[in-house]
């Protein structure tokens, strides 16, 4: 089992039929390469049982540690995800009695009764547990499987990225090959890009754990301005602080030696993923 | 072989680290769909031989009648689409001397020089042949195997769609399902959609080859006002503008009986895709 692959898949006919463009696999692929995971493959399949079963299958088979799904789990019989999963796994489809209670609660405030179609969005497969939906009624499924962790949510980007914030990122920390993430913004004057690379460079094989981006900024009153900007990540938050204050003292005094003009956009902070 | 299957791959990791939208995929499936060919499958690979290779193998194993991909053919290192279909299907790549010169004219055009970075474009597997790219400098592959078209295009969307509209569409209109597209535009005055939905839904079925949607565009001077879009497809284009007239009549007619007010935005109208 490789640690760190990670596999999206996009279930729906809309997108294959080019109606919308597959904005949820982005969203989701930044979130997991943030965290340190590699994403292997997007695979997207139309709201068909078997196509679908064979997709989770595959990304299963390609020992993807972390396994997400979008689309295809709310009331009508087109959406049939949960149903997918529990073939490709070889699980009985059991009502949950937990996904049911936040159907109930969901349609009782909307004073709606329950009905076939909707109970329908209670069964997942067995050993599942259902993930809250904040916005939307169709909760969503989470799932071990060996080394997997397989996440299922529904395709509406508000439904889905409310409960990948709430519900799935809470395990995703837990297990990531990263946790933090810290960057720092400084602005250089009159120093010309091709002058400062050499120390850009330097900064990078001095402080292993940094990425420097610098973007010229196009000139201002004559003086070049170039803008960088240093990011770090990984689990240690302490680690990630000093290599990015290092980086930061280093190309200071290194901007100062040259004759530039420092502006420091943004001081060294480090965030939780 | 099911006739009408197409598979798209997007090959590149700037698409699984979220870097960009694949809106290729989108664009290609839109443009499928509508020659009725079914888009069973996006697939987005890293740039791996292994991984793409793979990809491959399964859209032919699927029986898809098109396979378009992606991405990945450039002249660095990590451009490794060409030697992925080679392995898929078991072919030697080879120099194809017609890339080659496609190539050596582009450069010697910019007045540089042939590299072996550059000179790695021309090779594509033995029995394809490189397709003329009018924007940038990689040719594109065209391979017929088995029962499958497998078009292997760049990443860039402006050089994909080109090459796309001048060299892809060509060979798949004498295979598609569809070859021709129709439509015609009313727009309604004074009939509430409620009450116009049973007229939309007999034309239907009157008419079996052609859709209809009824967008309602808010009131008027206290006049409910609807925009009627009626399209067709299909192979025969004598046939569609039969349906789209047929169509055409009933309508016009059905709305001056029932007192609506009508103005035609556009008149039956077929298109060659």
């Amino acid at each position: 089992m490789e640690a760190e692959y990670a596999c999206i898949l996009s279930v729906g006919n809309e997108i294959l039929i080019g109606k919308i463009l597959n904005s949820n696999a982005q969203w989701i692929a930044q979130k997991l390469t943030l965290l340190g995971f590699t994403v292997r493959s997007i695979v997207t399949t139309r709201d068909d049982v078997l196509e679908t079963a064979e997709a989770f299958k595959q990304a299963i088979r390609s020992k993807s540690r972390i396994i997400i799904s979008t689309g295809g789990l709310g009331p009508t019989f087109d959406d049939k995800t949960a149903e997918s999963l529990a073939r490709a796994l070889n699980l009985p489809l059991v009502l949950s009695e937990e996904a049911y209670k936040m159907i109930l609660e969901k349609y009782r405030r909307a004073s709606m009764n329950m009905t076939p179609e909707r109970e329908k969005m209670a069964y997942i497969p067995l050993g599942a547990k259902p993930i809250y939906n904040p916005v939307g009624t169709a909760p969503g499924i989470y799932l071990k499987y060996r080394g997997s962790h397989i996440f299922v949510l529904p395709g509406p980007p508000k439904e889905m990225t409310a409960m990948f914030e709430s519900e799935v990122l809470p395990i995703l920390r837990k297990i990531a090959p990263k946790v933090f993430w810290g960057e720092f913004l400084l602005q250089v004057k009159g120093i010309p890009e091709a002058d400062f690379a050499p120390t850009v460079k330097d900064a990078m094989k001095r402080f292993k754990k940094i990425y420097v981006k610098s973007h010229p900024r196009g000139k201002e009153t004559g003086l070049s301005v170039i803008e960088v900007h240093v990011t770090s990540s990984g689990k240690n938050k302490g680690e990630i602080l000093d290599e990015l204050w290092g980086a930061f003292s280093f190309l200071t005094k290194s901007v100062k030696e040259m004759g530039g003009i420092l502006e420091v956009k943004k001081e060294p902070t480090v965030y939780k993923l």
